[in-house]
């Protein structure tokens, strides 16, 4: 090795020790007599101390450098004058007797440090540079810290990792697949996997029993923020299991995860219904880390709101109110922002009503022309809400209310500061229901729209007591199906799958499938259930999520080693690009005009 | 669970607990009053009793069971009468109370059995089923260990596992890229990786030191038996090391891995040269698990067949030979054998000579009337041939005849049960050409034949002593590369990289490469390198090779869960296929008339 030791590495206890360390140059401090550097490495930054005294020539060879030149350096480990507490290597210095240059720098196009001065877009073009500061280094550290957990855990309860096929069948359920051209198969394609589903069925069919892979799947969708058009799977699949089981095994996973990363225990995950979920929360993924449940005030028999006069509530389909604990001191100010805030497109609602419970225990409405304080006392009641607390509601059609008021919670709980960063509430969500109409999802391949769609995907298993409602009323069909949910984000989802068959046919019809079109995409599937197929289910976890989810950071993007932007681009090998038409003849294609 | 133990666990300390078991039925039999019924999953074969006196029902139930159903099965652990001393669970069985068909099969169209009686094509088709048997399954067993134990070593070592991207830039060197229409960017296309290199070099310039992935890599080529389109690698690379600490690095793995997953002790890996590799063997992969070294007889300065009139010999650039120990009793008819064997379209050679040495001294050859006694024992001398053994040559064009000794050694090898399959000889070959040139082969695009490619890859770097010898003679540069080589296969290669802007621009420009295309394929690697790019090296394991190599098997084929076949073809599910009019015209693409 051209090193004896790392720069993260050299303490009180090796002082006179001769050392050989490699890095780059972090920082030059040059104070007349004494020249310091800053050598940077993965490990951490050691101190290299130079002196015109001591030896000129390396003083002032040590003097030429600028940052981020790679440099080998030889000396004794001193003890420092002036320790630097917050450095773990700030006891000691290095004085330095030889000095190799292994590779220059020209100036980088933005610091390199833990605030850097380059724009997000720069950083990108120049991600090898951004990837030296700390902070990226450290959430790439955390995923492969995560990524050797999961595979312990897992390879414990005798999970076996197996690698499915990059090149597949195209089977356009879901969003859009990337194709490859086959050049050996003419005017024939294959396709990225959107997931390994059909093959760990198979591989379940095989006997395989406990499968798990840590996987890349690609989705060719039009990107919204903070979607990647490859990403990452922990990719679970298990056999002669029933729902609670892998809920039970994957919620281990979980706990597994915190305790050994995070040092932090995790109870055993609360389960609540898709139902209760919309109901309480508004969305099938609620944050509950903070309770602000929603509550209906014009339920049908125990209308609060109705039959006085006020119009907008009468009439609409949904009224739904949330009671922000301690907060009846906003100011008019701030309920006015809040008002415009629920006015945003992206929200779209047309007002907010408030009431405020003061501490004296009287109640002041922005509709107090309509409702009396005996009437707000019922609001006030149907909320749970006491002394200082304050009281919002949203109404209009039950959809859009619902969304906006499942907004209007977190924007509150963010307001209030109850979404805690290092604080962690985990839930499973089950009983999905197993089918959504869909009226024109763009990212939905045209002939999927305006029709049933699995709200999972085709092979979830619709509860046995429900599977006589597939026929005559399929929206209502709850599915054996169960997301996990931490802080308000679905790091997992899975289900417990078709096994049969007869099924998983009748599956395919109600999605609208032609039997020759089921037989054409998922023949070998189907045929392969005739084989003795076991009962199975499984799970699948959005690895980069739950890696930007355990570093309390918002984006994925910074837990990828090289993401693509939003246009599916990698700016710093400028890929996709272009291709010779020796390469376009043959895979015998050519570009339209 | 479904059940309360597996198929493999059961003991005779278990005997009276009641147990819950689920499987597929291996075999049935029926023995009048007692029916027997072997029930197997992942993790053995138990044998379930039924007995009509116990319980009529649940025994005609029983028989009613064909291969392959899955059941689920409660019942008493007893101790058999007549143990099954080659099965694990053989001192017990289980008296069954209560009989569930979780699932029917159709017959297979194969036996389920340590030898089916299925084809290899049948044995694709139905993958799923081949998958149950239990050779095939221990063999993913076995690459499933032999990656938790590749991760265990290289995390020990501070080696962080990074996910580089699949969709990436077509830079066709090498061999062809797989490549992907990209909608959002129209008219350009992504490539799928034939490896990570040019990631895992800029990872080094990040600083990430150590870097390994266990990642899926293409490669569009004319499939030759044994070659899949995607395939595996262990892809690694360090920085501020010398060509040794990688072999140091390495070969500790490979001892870790035969360590523990064979309990094998391997001994430090000899290095030999790329010449001496050529010169001894024949080729640059040789299996040392027997020496048999070639020797050539018409060396320049000590010629032992030249001047005797024998045309063939006088006339040929080179004349070979090896010495098989103990093989001079070869009958006539073995040695036709050997000289058809030689002269198949394979090998093309026109004959072979041979020359027992016998026990009493004397030399016989198949060419006597040109070489007497005293011109043979010339022979002898040169090969180290002594009393017993046969001497066999081969002759012509210095590349064919030296191809085709190397063949011949090591079809004498395996005829003289001299290449065992329990015996792993290791080593690593270096110094390899940096450069070779390249007439055609069809697996290049075009653009690439007829001049100087690279013999590993454009990224590795000359030694620095040969250096000068780039401009004026390209062939003889020597390059910090290096292979590990095991019983004769290839199981990883790697080299010293280029890690100066300037070298790296020389090196593509010996390569054919414009300024320009240079700058469009690598200028990303070009700047990067600007910045401060320290040295670094590495090394990529073909990890299909290596779990067939631990497993003594020829085939990578049988070590990967969905393998393709020649043509490129899952012909499992069926893939590649066509896909829709609507695909296409979301790609900009069409197909060519």
């Amino acid at each position: 090795m051209l090193r004896t030791h790392t720069c993260g590495q050299l303490l009180l206890a090796d002082v006179n020790k001769q050392v050989t360390l490699c890095g780059w140059v972090q920082k030059t401090r040059d104070l007349g007599g004494m020249t310091f550097i800053d050598l940077r490495d993965r490990y951490g930054i050691t101190q290299l101390a130079f002196n015109l005294d001591w030896d000129k020539n390396i003083c002032e060879k040590a003097r030429e450098l600028s940052r981020e030149f790679v440099i080998k350096i030889s000396g004794t480990v001193i003890e420092r004058e002036s320790k630097n507490k917050n450095n773990p290597t700030g006891d000691i210095e290095i004085r330095v007797t030889t000095l190799d240059i292994l590779n220059k720098s020209i100036t980088p196009p933005f610091t390199i440090e833990e605030q850097s001065d380059g724009g997000d877009e720069l950083r990108m073009r120049y991600r090898y540079l951004d990837l030296r500061r700390a902070s990226v280094r450290k959430n790439l550290e955390l995923r492969h810290r995560l990524a050797i957990e999961t595979r312990n855990y897992l390879d414990l309860l005798s999970f076996i990792e197996v690698e499915t096929p990059v090149l597949i069948k195209s089977t356009p359920e879901g969003a859009r697949d990337f194709v490859v051209p086959s050049r050996m198969n003419k005017n024939e394609f294959y396709a990225l996997p959107q997931s390994p589903q059909t093959f760990k069925q198979l591989l379940m069919v095989s006997g395989f029993d406990r499968y798990y892979q840590i996987v890349k799947c690609f989705r060719d969708e039009d990107l919204r923020a903070d979607r990647q058009p490859e990403f990452t799977q922990i990719d679970c699949e298990m056999s002669f299991v029933e729902q609670e089981d892998i809920l039970n095994t994957f919620e281990g996973l979980i706990q597994h995860l915190f305790k050994k990363v995070k040092n932090i225990s995790i109870d055993k995950l609360p389960r609540i219904t898709y139902a209760h979920a919309m109901e309480f929360y508004g969305n099938d993924k609620p944050d509950t880390r903070f309770d602000m449940h929603l509550v209906q005030l014009n339920k049908a028999q125990n209308n609060v709101v109705a039959g006085k006069n006020f119009k907008l509530f009468d009439e609409a389909e949904l009224v739904l109110a949330i009671c922000a604990k301690g907060a009846a001191n906003y100011t008019r100010k701030q309920l006015d922002e809040l008002t415009e805030w629920v006015k945003r497109p992206q929200i779209g609602m047309s007002g907010l009503v408030y009431a405020r419970v003061s501490e004296d225990g009287t109640i002041k409405s922005s509709v107090d022309k309509f409702y009396n304080e005996a009437a707000l006392q019922l609001w006030a009641n149907a909320c749970k809400a006491q002394k200082g607390d304050l009281i919002l509601v949203l109404s209009g059609s039950e959809n859009k209310t619902r969304k906006a008021m499942s907004e209007l919670r977190l924007e509150m709980g963010n307001r209030l500061g109850l979404r805690g960063k290092d604080k962690y509430a985990c839930l499973w969500v089950v009983d999905f229901p197993l089918l959504e109409w869909n009226e024109g999802d763009p990212n939905l391949p045209e002939s999927m729209r305006g029709r049933w769609v699995a709200k999972h995907h085709p092979f979830t298993s619709p509860k046995p007591e429900d599977v006589s409602l597939l026929t005559t009323n399929p929206g209502e069909v709850r599915a054996n199906a169960y997301d996990m949910v931490i802080n308000g984000v679905e790091v997992g989802g899975g289900s417990i799958r078709i096994y049969e068959r007869e099924l998983q046919e009748k599956m395919f019809s109600i999605l609208g499938f032609t039997r020759e079109e089921a037989q054409k995409q998922f023949g070998f599937l189907l045929h392969a259930f005739e084989f003795g197929a076991p009962p199975h289910g499984g799970i699948a976890f959005g690895f980069d999520r739950l890696c930007s989810l355990f570093a309390g950071a918002e984006s994925i993007r910074d837990f990828i080693a090289f993401p693509k932007n939003n246009h599916g681009r990698d700016t710093m090998i400028d890929a996709p690009s272009t291709i010779s038409e020796e390469q376009l003849n043959e895979l015998n294609i050519q570009l339209k005009k």
